[in-house]
């Protein structure tokens, strides 16, 4: 994780015979021209791996990618924002499989050869009569120059697009790595979702890449928090097209997943930066507990709680609301033993206020990035998650979707 | 439950032979005149009960209490507010048996009959200066009508004193119990703590009430949320006399445990009513689990999701994030068998938008007060919670105790 690596342009379509395009379909507001559909393809067949969220309410278009993974290798992926396609029914299946049905006839696919992705309010039929007359001008408008595009048709609250894209060589051939992704509340934001697509010319088979994807997906998507809320869409799909022409090998994987690991890293902090309102991006690290499962338990706690989140919003270097969250966490844990750390700087020591000056460790905590450390001193397990402030912005901002409801009425949709 | 009881007044002081004192310490604020310690006790002995806070990190009064209770029986309260006494070492625990010490020496008993309890910032030594110098006055200011200053005395973030006193028949005997308590945050607001202070003059064997308190707390304080943090304080302390008179038996103990039940939950939703900022208390009653720890999954994903409450906050008839929390649970449930009501109201049938007019709901998430009913329609599980709306006002209020720090600076304690 420590190699460094080049970073280039061009978002998903940096990897070679990657093509892409973004249109307006009015869905997240139909009078104003706001990229809304991305469609992502590869001009080579590919092999996909994927993760899906583990929220028992799944989305239409999760459970239709997800059996579409399952059954075959996903060469294309049609994504919307504006709409979830969540909570739908009968009706919600047949959207997102016709709009797999639709793309596969202009790309001459399969319909499982498509995955299908969608994020933005839960519980409204998706507007389809102003989805599918788009589909034509999405496949003529595909080029190599249009990752950008993506990045932005498929934020909601997300105020800024978020994409990277890195070139490396492994075993002598050079390989690329693309990717973008929206959050922004959490993994489950106004608009219910974060979506993370990644597009590679390495050559690599099926499990090979599922392996490296879920791996990588374990160090970075499942440890950022932002609103504790897991969304109903969660999706992260990787297509590889192999046509970097490198070598199967098992070193080769090796390297590959390391530059995985970085890109997926590299977009799942981003999506923290980018939370809703958020004003800080903390690095919560818990050193010396019992057991893996204890520094985990220790370090969601510390990340999840309203109270330690609101100190922070509030340059409030408040360790007594750090140390009550791991003593509720049910990770073991001795008050007596536990020392935590700002940044570098020792504010308890023992369970009890440390010597640096409060006024240092304030200064620390208004910084817009920070590490708070915890030490349990019980044993040498780890585990870092990454999270933010909870500022009175974020409620404000989450505290109608009425809006959205109405014009579903106005569509007769609902 | 359905019993109704005579209110009385008098609060910890309404059942016979209780007395109580208040004053001010200067522990809130050195300068303004703010009861923050009160006394409690019995002219008779007690038998007693109680419930702690089951974070591993415990204030030292919450030690001491304990361990107290285990070897004895409590017959005294004292308790401040303004400052918990927590994460203060063994400055900390000395302290607190000073408390004990000081006091039990002016009311004639023994350290081990006194329950000490604090609630207020953490990780700051008690001003003990300005706290012992009181007690002479405390003891000597006893008298039956003060259980009202008892109530103001503990306040800390609450906006008001918490307090109930009720009188029924047992076995031709009256009886009464009288209870106050505080907040406001959760269990865990800004200032960190809940306590409940109960007083009856009730005749009953130690074990029949330490049984009765436990099961009344389940289902009352065990049952509110407003911040998902549970605070290193939280104490409930039960004191019976048994002045009343009454016979023991089994039947007058069953008719107390519905009395014990009825205050607790009185005093607990009064917590949640006075909870900090909120402006909403909402009821979620999970119906039609399929076992006990299903339903009561589904209540707490529901009642602390940081983006339903915000819902709330806005008037928002949000269906979509509350079947999105039940989803993410871990209870049982299946998306298309679920039903959700917003008081009578059905807005979700079978995980789909009911027909219920949308106005109508949202007047209803208006109201100050609603019941949100999710049927899960898989068994007949059922379980209750009582939380509250989340404010902007909430992370604004808990932004910063710095000023308690800066406090303590000055009084030479940091």
């Amino acid at each position: 994780m420590t190699t460094s690596f080049q970073h280039i342009d061009g978002g998903v379509c940096a990897p070679q015979k990657f093509l892409a395009s973004a249109v307006s379909c009015g869905i997240k507001n139909p009078t104003a021209d706001r990229l809304d559909m991305a469609l992502i393809t590869s001009e080579l067949p590919c092999v996909s791996a994927g993760t899906f969220t583990t929220n028992k309410v799944k989305a239409a278009p999760v459970r239709v990618s997800q059996s579409n993974l399952r059954s075959n290798s996903i060469q294309a992926i049609i994504a919307n924002s504006g709409n979830a396609n969540c909570c739908t029914g009968t009706v919600g299946m047949a959207d997102a499989k016709t709009m797999c049905k639709d793309i596969a006839k202009l790309l001459k696919l399969t319909p499982k050869q498509i995955g299908v992705c969608s994020t933005g309010v839960i519980g409204l039929p998706m507007p389809m009569s102003r989805v599918t007359p788009k589909f034509d001008e999405l496949v003529n408008d595909l080029s190599p120059n249009k990752g950008h595009d993506v990045a932005r048709a498929i934020m909601t609250s997300d105020t800024r697009p978020k994409e990277i894209a890195i070139t490396f060589e492994i075993g002598g051939k050079q390989v690329r790595i693309g990717a973008c992704a929206k959050g922004a509340g959490m993994i489950s934001p106004a608009m219910a979702t974060m979506l993370c697509f990644i597009t590679t010319d390495m050559k690599i088979a099926q499990e090979d890449l599922q392996k490296a994807t879920l791996e990588a997906v374990e160090h970075s998507f499942n440890r950022i928090t932002i609103d504790g809320d897991m969304s109903t869409n969660d999706t992260v799909l990787v297509l590889a097209n192999g046509a970097a022409g490198n070598k199967l090998s098992k070193t080769n994987n090796k390297e590959f997943a390391d530059a995985l690991n970085y890109v997926m890293l590299k977009m799942a902090q981003s999506l923290v930066s980018d939370g809703e309102r958020v004003t800080k991006f903390v690095t919560v690290k818990i050193k010396g507990a019992r057991h893996h499962a204890d520094a985990k338990k220790a370090a969601e706690a510390v990340a999840k709680s309203a109270l330690v989140k609101s100190s922070w919003n509030g340059n409030d270097p408040n360790w007594g609301r750090i140390i009550h969250a791991v003593g509720y966490s049910r990770a073991r844990m001795l008050e007596e033993h536990t020392d935590i750390y700002i940044d570098e700087h020792v504010i308890c020591k023992g369970g009890l206020q440390a010597d640096t000056p409060m006024d240092l460790l304030r200064e620390v905590v208004a910084n817009p990035a920070f590490t708070v450390t915890i030490d349990l001193n019980l044993g040498s397990a780890e585990y870092e998650m990454y999270t933010s402030d909870l500022s009175p912005e974020y409620i404000d901002f989450n505290r109608s979707e009425y809006a959205y409801w109405k014009q579903a009425r106005k569509d007769g949709l609902v």
